[in-house]
């Protein structure tokens, strides 16, 4: 699975960080989930090499406007654009009742199918190469974490098949997409020649939350964990005012968890590039780094991470796109 | 009165040009006015010297989600920013509707009151240095243009001022200012000293359009129209469909009315600034200047123009800003 982030800012956007964004792309193919859709998502994606078309869904973490004011512009977009399949969308249940609202006020009637899945039934996910599992939150409104688990990809036992003089050929395929094989007289099982190789790879995206500890279950088996750092420890009180966490205390919680990356995001703008320490977005990762021993990433826009199969995450050098919407 | 273009777009943004958005400033002073708020107005808006904190009144031309979808998040923007000055929104009734539902269900409380004009009631609107009327156009859903007229500033006549022997000083300022004053035994009335030196400026900026002719009354005394020209004619039927202009057509009524300047926008992504022939935004300019003798221009995003006392329009030179959203 890959990460590219659409947008890393809270409340409003910067130059250089739009509303909230993440795209996950599946491991092969052109297949990619959108967790969130703040404003302008849809002008971010004109950036990367990200299409409609191979959106598979797109799950909304919570009801706050920068999280999901780039919804109907970007579906009536895809449907400009001529998008035919069905499109799933994961969000809380008051959203579908918006978006509808919305479309007859604007007069749009899309080119494809929507499908709805509410969150707070908490639903398990079944997509054709990962699982998505949802986590309730703690913040101002319901909010949610959604996490991708990679389906299993079995590989074949070869050397098991070689010490037995099987022979390499359509044999070894047959077995390998769990059929039993009649050779040399006997019927070999499938499920005797294929092996699990490394942990599946696991991602938790979460949205806007003042309590890392929630998602203590969720990151059981996650070697990635994506959530949102809006303040560091220096403005706690303002954090829990509005809900949200400080670096420190997310860090504290990964570090608890033993979790091997830690990618933070949705910062506040008063958080820059550049600029005196305290408002320096290093302070976020200085603050997080006295924390965590883990892999720490803080997002920007259009940064991109790959997880690869032995389960680490790194950055992959930036595709060149612009750093400002 | 200035005019900075935001978006030039129509239905989706490209690179270049993103949904439709103008700024009109005014003569003297920070105070502006924005006509429609396509998605990602804000982020635009970051790349001016525009500030929420003076902008007067949005006025919303149709109910087109390329025309509006970008309102809510800007006045959350406003808000979290801290404006504490009323808005006025001018807009058909229904939007009122729907963005209170989306403030709503998107738990959004302004920091400032809202308050609106529906410009189905045909309103003429007062404002300090201005004044907005507005003329119903022709598109798939109800849509509207808006005029405005600057108030007369009156020229002190100082000529016959110093032929009378009236010394330069503070009667002068009382003059101008509408008082009438007594001087060398005898009462100056302060409307024989005033004189109307230019017309007033007049720019009238249409909505989604498939009949100019529509406006023709408000092109009286107009220096300036501003209006979509979607196709070039060789999409006249497509236009015809989806209730649009094509270049021709526009121009040619600008003509029929003697027009000093016509400004076209919300061109269709399908023409870029380069490519073929007639795919090219060339193509539209080529159109309309077959078809009309007074000043052309087609806009971009973030070209910014002036409208002088004198009546004429010129482009300012670019103000440097970034060419994609």
């Amino acid at each position: 699975m890959n990460l590219l982030f659409l947008g890393t800012s809270a409340g409003t956007p910067t130059k250089q960080r739009n509303f909230s964004g993440l795209a996950l792309r599946e491991r092969r193919g052109k297949g990619w989930y959108l967790i969130d859709c703040g404003e302008a998502t849809q002008h971010q994606l004109l950036h990367t090499p990200l299409s409609l078309h191979g959106l598979r869904a797109i799950l909304i973490t919570h009801m706050h406007g920068d999280h999901c004011y780039g919804l109907p512009g970007l579906l009536a977009s895809a449907s400009m654009n001529g998008r035919v399949e069905p499109l799933l969308i994961v969000a809380p249940e008051a959203l579908k009742a918006w978006l509808l609202a919305t479309f007859e006020a604007t007069q749009v009637t899309l080119s494809f199918s929507l499908a709805f899945q509410f969150v707070e039934a908490l639903p398990c996910i079944d997509f054709e190469t990962l699982e998505v599992s949802t986590t309730r939150l703690s913040h101002g409104v319901d909010s949610y974490a959604y996490s991708f688990t990679e389906k299993p990809t079995p590989a074949l036992d070869t050397e098991k098949l070689i010490a037995q003089g099987v022979p390499r050929g359509p044999l070894w395929g047959q077995l390998y997409n769990g059929e039993n094989v009649e050779w040399n007289g006997e019927i070999l099982e499938s499920r005797a020649y294929l092996r699990m190789t490394q942990p599946p790879g696991k991602i938790v995206v979460a949205g806007d939350n003042d309590c890392p500890a929630l998602l203590a279950s969720a990151c059981e088996g996650a070697q990635v964990l994506v959530h949102e750092a809006t303040y560091t420890a220096a403005m706690a009180d303002k954090a829990a005012e509005v809900r949200h966490s400080y670096a420190g205390q997310v860090a504290a919680f990964a570090e608890s968890v033993a979790l091997p990356h830690l990618v933070l995001t949705h910062f506040s703008p008063r958080y820059q590039s550049r600029g005196e320490a305290a408002s320096s977005i290093e302070a976020i990762r200085q603050e997080a780094q006295e924390a965590y021993t883990g892999t720490l990433y803080l997002a920007r826009d259009f940064a991109e991470f790959s997880l690869d199969k032995a389960g680490r995450l790194t950055e992959l050098s930036a595709a060149g796109a612009p750093s400002a919407t």
